[in-house]
């Protein structure tokens, strides 16, 4: 067993153990106010971290409702002010960089979307970041997984400028969990990118390349702590409904009952789209970033700065097998509507684009990322 | 006047602000016990922040003596156990980092020679990173302060990694503060590198670039970020005797009455020598370093890392008008064992080089630093 969480047992022996296995937001958190327990333990991947987040939350507040700290405009979005118990996270799987943020993602049956919460209140206490706890992820895992992280560092290198986010709170210390990109969150998200340039088709074409392996789970933690700060944006404000309208797409590798698309595969699949869109309002960290990903600009022309990211990026994904666009995971023009009817309520992280947007916009982006290759 | 002083200053205006020049550790701790104060700012360079930490550890702990603190074999070491107050370190140099880290280094005039207080608890409570408050630094400031952002980096990505250094703790919390180099620190230390190698020659060249000054005020936090919970080694460690040995080398641009070798001068001009020396240890780290530093490494052997990276330093420092190595700042070959003498003490830094050495390999690099071109 790791060091820490033995330490942590030793410490605590008094404490009655219980080990619950997350089914959703409301059992978790109606488990957890019944137990009043004093200390969390997540293992798993960004659902259990999530779930687990939340139960500690609500259990704190054990008198209010879900909706009073989700996001608005679904959610009250209320501050959170009561104090939490501590958290331990131990990711399983290389992506969600859940254990360094305090976000947590839910799918909110009643509008088939995803949303969250977003706090620097329900962050753990403490993150075990052992890689050999991801050995277990079966080969489309560790894709999907890293293409998350592919996209944190992507969106939160290329998200709107902190100074630039409207409204400006008079005090820094107001300004939200998710503030737009700064000068530290940059340096996670460049140095992720680098690692996923590097390692991300070795972890997937071989699973013995325990270096790769390690890479990316240090890539996941390490975006964490730069989208955390800085904040996602289209990709992943449209993936919500890409994931949450699914009809019968069942990913490969993925051991459950029901149609699936997975959450890394769900945020890639625009992506290509999304930052031929965005470049215009920062062409140089879209070059930057193609460069990272092994693309020559040497000769590109700082206009084709989101042309050259979105070749580089469908190459990528077309080296790791990605299925070919979103109607390669059941969905047809017929759908747009829909998906963008999901994208709306996705403020939180849309309003971080560098780029505003209509609805005929996000309808083009889902358009054109019907088909990648 | 910066928003968030002027926040500060607003919240806390019943208390008295006293201004205190700093003269020598002892005088500004008198002062401190003195004046029993609540708060405090320190707005300068390395030496002014250093000054302020120690001032706030001592009042914070009236019945200790200077040494109770200071690091062995020179001090006793004690753990720092007491609260201390808030201090808001606001830097006006771009090289010590002082501002992000919990080390205090000073002149121990009965030694001849510098060393230090290292603990966590003495790190400020806030660092305002202002690049508008550097814009004072002349030419040889700025190429100074760059020097030691410069060798933070490349030290601690060099340093014995934090698994290899003994006695190993048998809790990860019981880490020193210079703990060795980790995935962390590797972080910002190779960030602050491709900083330095992009900015500081235009920052040393045209005072009014702007963006160049702006950068390598950010690097040098950053640097202090890395080399704050990996450590440094033998640039550092060498540093403090030459500094402290100093006969009438008086440094241009530097507005003293005294002989000075600058801190960022004493620690880059053995940094050929020293990394030719250690990187037979970790030599893929040096060749990434001498290429973030503009070397072409394609054709490089692995077995001459050492020299391309030493090369590549000393073209660097050539294009930074450095003086010609030690003999230029005032030193023979006679001076080498009081050099030596005074590196031993500075064990601290010494002992994270990834390469142990003796006296007599101490005597070859001083040696081998005489002369750089």
């Amino acid at each position: 067993m790791h060091y820490l969480v033995e330490q942590f047992l030793s410490i605590c022996d008094s404490i009655h153990f219980v080990f619950f296995p997350p089914v959703s937001f409301m059992d978790a958190i109606e488990f957890a106010r019944k137990g009043k327990f004093d200390a969390y333990v997540a293992v798993g991947g960004g659902s259990v971290m999530d779930t687990c987040k939340a139960a500690n939350l609500y259990a704190s507040s054990p008198e209010s409702d879900l909706l009073d700290f989700v996001n608005a405009p679904i959610g009250k979005g209320k501050p959170v002010t009561v104090p939490l118990n501590p958290l331990i996270a131990v990711p399983t799987t290389s992506g969600t960089g859940s254990e360094t943020t305090g976000i947590a993602i839910f799918d909110y049956e009643e509008l088939n979307a995803k949303t969250g919460i977003a706090s620097r209140a329900i962050k753990p206490t403490l993150g075990l970041i052992d890689p050999l706890h991801t050995l277990h992820m079966p080969e489309r895992v560790i894709a999907n997984s890293g293409f998350d992280v592919l996209c944190h560092s992507l969106e939160s290198y290329t998200a709107l400028p902190y100074h630039m986010r409207s409204p400006c709170p008079t005090n820094p210390i107001e300004r939200p969990t998710y503030q737009g990109s700064n000068p530290i969150s940059d340096v996670w998200a460049k140095h992720a990118l680098r690692i996923v340039a590097k390692y991300l088709k070795r972890a997937v074409k071989n699973p013995d390349d325990r270096e790769a392996r390690f890479s990316m789970h240090l890539a996941s933690s390490f975006a964490g702590i730069g989208f955390g700060n800085a904040g996602v944006h289209l990709c992943h404000g449209m993936s919500y409904p890409i994931s949450g309208l699914v009809k019968t797409y069942r990913a490969k590798d993925y051991n459950v009952e029901h149609p699936i698309v997975p959450h890394g595969l769900s945020v890639v699949l625009t992506s290509p789209a999304v930052f031929s869109f965005t470049a215009s309002m920062c062409p140089e960290r879209h070059l930057e970033a193609a460069e990272i990903l092994g693309a020559d600009i040497r000769t590109a022309k700082i206009k084709d700065a989101g042309l050259v990211l979105a070749d580089t990026l469908r190459k990528f994904l077309f080296d790791l097998n990605v299925d070919d666009g979103l109607s390669a995971v059941g969905y047809t023009t017929a759908d747009i509507p829909a998906l963008v009817k999901g994208t709306l309520p996705q403020e939180r992280v849309t309003k971080l684009s560098p780029r505003s947007h209509s609805e005929d916009e996000l309808s083009c982006l889902f358009e054109a990322s019907m088909k990648l290759y």
